[in-house]
């Protein structure tokens, strides 16, 4: 096993427990630096040129390659750009049209709220007679009958952290003759994810979470390889053509994952997350989610012991939960403000959930029990109940 | 009239010519600072709070009010994301719904080819019938007939530099009944853009051209401020939901120009361009119109007399031209990299076209007639014909 955490490799404020990877990673030594170089050397001395000296055109699938490793998915097979919600429409997009003869996407209430709008988008869109079905998480699983064209969820529950059995689900999709699409937005570097096992069709994910790629870091989308060349983009933009420099009035894909990219690439930000992403070098999956799960149970076991105000939301078993654990408090707002007051970062999400990210790449034991002391002392002191607190101005 | 040009705000290479502002400006003075700050001060120290702390979640519409005023556009109207592809899907969709009953799309073979990939994409994905119709440029406007559903066009042409006629084509367009979307990729900072005059539906355009926002900088989109709160956002992300931290399980767009956001702004990629914008402080575009011209003229009355194998295939006539003038050139390709290799930068656009763009930002007089000595020298003494110039290597 290797040596974890790696708190050296991150620029952390001094005083602060940040339970909040799950949300944005924090800042990766070098990245100011890479960052810098990138402006002045690259964009300001070679300009135009930077396209083909200084690696712009290739960073989408050079950065989709770093993701794969950690996703479980073959060299060649992911590809950054846009934003999560694109990514989503893409996958989904194309999952309609390989079933052509089925009119339903299948849900849950437990997907980030971005994947359901955006396949309401395309649903209105297409103005065919899709219809959005959307169950309950735990209903997920039965629900998949075979009118069902793609089933759509997220692996990791974005306020509870219940996770979903993606290898399961994705065989009964399979065998229900529905596409399967997973969000690991949640999942890619909290969880051991295996795409290539899975033998989902799409997976899409974001890499400001726990890849630390730095705020608005660019998506991932993956697609299973024996499919790539049967995908028909339909966010067809010029880098997925297989000659963008021939500048044809019409559009043929690209022969690789390329296909999947649209637009020209944010250099500078997806610059700040080729760099975040060598913090993992030389990291296994397995070790993480073996330390996360640790810092996970113990913080449960100590929060359940000092805080019985405060009630676990989030699966107990480990096994089916990912890397972050929530608590219902009544006054989970203002005792979020307050625990922020005090170093210890975690998030809120309406209407009385507290959430905390557990990430082995830069907290330990001792980081927990830290944060639960400060967490019983703001619950069992009431040090919450101050207007200040109960103003809600945060947006995230 | 200000004084031009501001080549002290710009950190241009020593030696470099740079007539390649409309492929990627160059970098202004300060930005590297900025985006140290925003990744060290902001993300490093603020961390998840940045999103209230540090102005990131109204950024795309503050840059986007930054953009407006150089394109004639009223405060609220204007707002940053994405990609142009993805600009121009968001803008075209929302046309046709407009139009439900026409079928037919209208653009020219001058048009950049990603907004003619992107209108095939959509039409696939609509799978009712639609139909891209292109014409030559100069048939464009006779080409407006009452079956069409919407116009798109980019005003200036990428290769040619011709430009449209933009309130003559708007006023066509509503005429015949459709609705009317203009790319200004190659205008905005380069021309003067008037779209409460112009009265278009829909404007889209990208910032890392002439106005110097870096590579891979955000698009924008414009949408005519009466119709916004009818817009029915095809790509429906949470950022342009009306509330969303509410985090609704469906989607109600936002009642202001920001239902057309979609995910995630890059924070980073926009803060470049945010600092980026302040060059223009005090900047009028009438007068940048005003010495783009006199810049180009220059360069064409010099070229022609002194290089007479080159073709000038831009229009004659500055009102009928943007900001940049091309020349044909059989050798064109190599002569590019023999005139980058001696300082002068240009770009080159197959077949035969050497493009050069005429900022008067960072460009004065005597650049051009530093350049055209550069340009006669390679011309007239076949200093393109090496080897070594004509590997084609180049992917911009």
């Amino acid at each position: 096993m290797m040596s974890l955490p790696k708190k050296h490799l991150f620029d952390l404020p001094d005083g602060v427990i940040y339970l909040d990877g799950n949300s944005l990673g924090p800042l990766p030594k070098g990245v100011a630096e890479k960052l810098q170089h990138a402006v002045t050397a690259e964009w300001g001395q070679a300009l135009i040129k930077g396209w083909n000296t200084c690696g712009w055109m290739d960073q989408p699938t050079r950065v989709g390659n770093m993701v794969a490793r950690l996703i479980g998915a073959p060299h060649g097979s992911v590809v950054m750009g846009d934003t999560l919600s694109i990514k989503v429409f893409q996958a989904l997009s194309a999952a309609l049209a390989m079933r052509p003869d089925r009119k339903v996407i299948l849900s849950d209430t437990g997907n980030f709220p971005t994947d359901l709008y955006m396949a309401e988008g395309l649903i209105r869109l297409k103005d065919a007679g899709y219809t959005l079905r959307t169950v309950a998480p735990q209903d997920a699983s039965a629900a998949i009958t075979e009118d069902i064209a793609a089933v759509m969820l997220t692996e990791v529950d974005y306020r509870t952290g219940r996770k979903h059995d993606m290898h399961d689900i994705t065989r009964r999709a399979q065998n229900a003759g529905a596409v399967m699409i997973w969000d690991l937005a949640h999942s890619a570097g909290a969880v051991e994810v295996n795409l290539t096992q899975a033998r989902c069709e799409f997976a899409v994910g974001c890499t400001y979470k726990y890849l630390n790629g730095g705020p608005g870091a660019p998506a991932f989308i993956y697609v299973r390889p024996d499919l790539t060349e049967h995908i028909e983009p339909a966010l067809s933009g010029w880098l997925g053509h297989q000659a963008p420099f021939a500048f044809d009035l019409s559009y043929t894909p690209a022969p690789s994952i390329e296909r999947m990219r649209v637009g020209t690439p944010p250099v500078l930000q997806m610059t700040a997350l080729e760099h975040a992403m060598q913090v993992w070098d030389g990291v296994e999956m397995y070790d993480i989610r073996t330390a996360s799960l640790a810092l996970s149970e113990q913080f449960i076991t100590e929060v359940e012991a000092r805080c019985p105000d405060l009630t676990l939301i989030s699966p107990r078993d480990g096994a089916t939960r990912g890397s972050q654990v929530s608590f219902s408090f009544e006054h989970g707002y203002a005792a979020m403000q307050a625990l922020i007051d005090r170093g210890v970062i975690g998030d809120f999400r309406a209407p009385n959930v507290m959430r905390f990210g557990f990430t082995p790449l830069y907290l330990d034991a001792s980081d927990v029990t830290a944060a639960v002391d400060i967490l019983a002392q703001v619950i069992n002191d009431n040090l919450w109940d101050k207007p200040a607190y109960k103003t809600k101005s945060r947006v995230t």
